[in-house]
């Protein structure tokens, strides 16, 4: 029986992130509470508690599901694609399909996190500026790789354009969510892609 | 007397719009209470009342109050430059500069709201949506002036080059609210004009 429960906690565990992922996108990591969450899971606030310990380790294990989900469905197509600018197409495609998933309500969960946090001090708030910082690092290796291969400029600024890219990315998410006119993740596809041509080595620029 | 009692209830209004867009770039326009807001106005919750009327009255007054800041210090400076790459250089200058001032605690007031209000509907997250959309139009149309004057090339997509533009502005915020390593709005300063740049006829282009 140990096993069975066990089982039943871990289900009850994949429930409560998944939600909980859900509800910060939405509301922000401290915009929902213990008795919501047990609403939309169906599971009691005594079981959540039990399953979790405290709030804050509730939403450190919400941070680190919404990490998995990312690598899962951007992260792992872009390590599959060589290193360079194969890999910097792949991701914009991964990353602006995801963000244009319909299921993704609330939009990027890291997105989300860093704009409500980004003025206010304490873990939380480090654990996603070091993700954001991560993120802008991965893209600026993959241009750093694309210009040693001779894919890319040889003068291009690696960390420069990384900012420019991830910014396409992050607007993109927050365009969508708004609702804006026009086709907001057709539009950043566009962007994205007419970046990387403008980063081509001038022989091979198309104009 | 009635003439003094209206010179301090503008004060009052005016103090509590100052701290209240204070306290909605930190916290969220929903993420403060008349209580913390009184308690760093001085002013009495019942005074607070009074002027404003409802909480929702209050938020309105405050998108207002920041509204009318961006414009002193960022729209004011771009209308007097020539229409075109002019104000797009000035814009990229003015907007940096505001996103980096250190008495900008939260950061942008704008962007802190399109993101705690993007998956919100209602009648706050229409207004910033529209004023988003207001921005990205008018950074638009300064490219299609600067198209038209001859001074960006011919083939520009004004609406893409919005985006773009947007973007980079919009991530510097996020990026300086961070904290993150390095100096994010020397960088964002760098990657708008090197993207103007971008944008100039062939035969000017640098590279």
């Amino acid at each position: 029986m140990p096993d069975g429960r066990r089982a039943r906690g871990d289900r009850s565990r994949d429930l409560a992130l998944r939600s909980g992922v859900g509800l910060a996108t939405e509301h922000g990591l401290d915009g929902f509470s213990l008795a919501e969450l047990a609403d939309e899971t169906g599971l009691s606030k005594a079981g959540i508690a039990s399953l979790f310990g405290t709030k804050h380790e509730l939403q450190l294990a919400i941070v680190e599901r919404a990490r998995e989900q990312l690598d899962e469905r951007v992260f792992r197509p872009v390590r599959a694609a060589e290193p360079g600018l194969d890999r910097l197409t792949t991701l914009g495609t991964a990353w602006i399909d995801h963000l244009a998933d319909p299921e993704l309500r609330g939009g990027c969960f890291f997105a989300a996190a860093s704009f409500e946090l980004d003025a206010r001090p304490g873990p939380l708030h480090d654990l996603v500026a070091a993700d954001m910082d991560r993120w802008i690092r991965s893209i600026a290796r993959m241009l750093a790789d694309g210009r040693d291969r001779g894919e890319l400029r040889a003068d291009l600024d690696a960390d420069d354009e990384a900012f420019a890219l991830f910014a396409i990315g992050i607007t993109a998410n927050t365009m969508i969510q708004l609702g804006g006119a026009g086709d907001p993740a057709g539009r950043a596809r566009r962007v994205w892609r007419r970046h990387l041509d403008r980063l081509l080595p001038i022989q091979e620029a198309g104009t």
